[in-house]
């Protein structure tokens, strides 16, 4: 999964370049142009992709016209899209959010294949989201285990010898029941964070059938060996996602020094070319067969 | 504070009718008229607004140029505005949240006065939306607990004799720490929830410094003498919201009857001001001198 986060200070001088003084309208098709840049190279090599809400609307509603157009993009070129929003609020307000952004073709104005979710609120405000989500093969992932350092703050606290983050992927699994496809998992994921490679083959046990959406790969430090317990024997049940590390590769040892500013693309190339094969070797991924072959 | 929600399918004839068939940017623009419509109203009598994102992200990115307007128009008729959108994220990716969502006016698209965010990523996720908050003098509000039917599902568990929304809270009065203004009250608060009328005084007392936001109120069943608790001695320390009890009166007894669709906006005024009579006469807010006298 590549990350599509596309923040404004770090673009490629390029790409930044065409669209002249940065007022909200133009950064916000700077954006645009930089995200459908980076579909165009991933879109052959990786199934999915995650734009992070968080960049489109800090630009406003031209930046959420963006968000829609990548969207769009996106499942042009094939590509799978979860949108990053970690949405939720109590039931009447969750479905709002749930029909809006994963509800069925041209009734969903954004269309997204899957939305990140928060679990503060409980179980009946999670029940919309896959409600929605089993109507239209689309997908949830629930934060459970995030990978920002003070995430243990509330995560960790212990009730009855167990963690919260245990009673939050218990509900996630829960959840999974009525919505499993035949190669085991359902329509229902959880968010663990690759920087506590213990607790990811932990809670791969504790959700047989959830996928887990593995954030923090890359920039935030972890690397191919720290998720290899995401996925199962099958090499299966796990999405990685990358974002920093390759959208902006181009800036990044060792692709900086090769490729620099005007090769951006061929930065994101290599360095998604990377990842894999570092998936490949250093996990259960590798067992299964290339989508090039 | 008057909650605006506009649930398409609940807008009142008039206003749907101006708009012809309802497309997704005709809906935005009946909910935008509405939502102004409601502004106009309620301007001279409460102080603040709370648009829920929700409903407004419903309808694409055309939902969400109606948002940015309605909060603007808000703003020019002298209303703060509470952007209801329980965002949050680690911790760069909340910085880009908050720059947008709370950031100086003229440097942030949406320029809403204070934002409601959610805790479940722990404390480092939520000091970016403080930082940002006391430069502008700006709110954050925190979940800490929330009003739905299954909110205690994880905000209940019991962690070494003390249930998770008191850890909660107890992060939420340390990030008041820095920022508390001449009337005691800092700029991070509390959402809690009117339907728990005990917990209310219990968090009164755990977050001294903090305003709490009281949603609940009205359509969720919490009367006046419910939130009492929330208040201080002084009648101060609590903003109650109204949602759907106010914008919906024409279709609710006992305004229906009276009012009606056609005159929609007097039925949001006479619900607006009973709330306000009836918080007077059953809470501590009744002490406080009248805003119109």
């Amino acid at each position: 999964m590549v990350g599509l986060d596309p923040r404004v200070e770090q673009l490629p001088e390029p790409v930044v370049a065409a669209h002249g003084p940065l007022d909200l309208e133009r950064r916000a098709a700077a954006c645009r142009l930089f995200c459908q840049g980076v579909i165009d190279v991933v879109a052959p090599l990786v199934p999915v992709v995650k734009p992070q809400a968080a960049f489109f609307e800090q630009l406003g509603a031209p930046g959420m016209v963006a968000l829609a157009e990548v969207i769009h993009y996106a499942a042009t070129k094939g590509l799978l899209v979860v949108l990053d929003g970690k949405r939720n609020d109590i039931g009447s307000t969750a479905e709002a959010y749930a029909a809006g952004i994963l509800g069925p073709e041209g009734q969903s104005p954004w269309a997204a294949d899957a939305l990140t979710v928060s679990p503060y609120l409980g179980g009946d405000s999670l029940e919309p989201f896959v409600t929605v989500a089993r109507k239209r093969a689309a997908g949830v992932f629930v934060l459970v285990k995030t990978s920002n350092p003070g995430g243990g703050m509330f995560q960790d606290l212990v009730c009855d010898g167990r963690p919260l983050y245990q009673y939050v992927a218990a509900e996630v699994e829960r959840l999974t029941a009525d919505t499993r496809a035949n190669c085991g998992y359902g329509a229902v994921g959880a968010v663990v964070g690759a920087t506590y490679p213990d607790q990811l083959a932990e809670l791969r046990a504790a959700m047989p059938h959830a996928w887990l959406l593995v954030p923090g790969y890359g920039a935030q430090g972890a690397g191919a060996a720290d998720v290899a317990g995401a996925f199962d024997a099958r090499g299966l049940g796990a999405v990685v996602n990358n974002s920093r590390g390759i959208l902006f590769a181009h800036a990044r040892t060792p692709y900086a020094e090769k490729y620099g500013p005007a090769r951006w693309q061929e930065a994101v190339e290599a360095a998604t070319r990377d990842m894999i094969g570092q998936l490949r070797a250093a996990t259960p991924a590798g067992k299964l067969p290339s989508p090039a072959a």
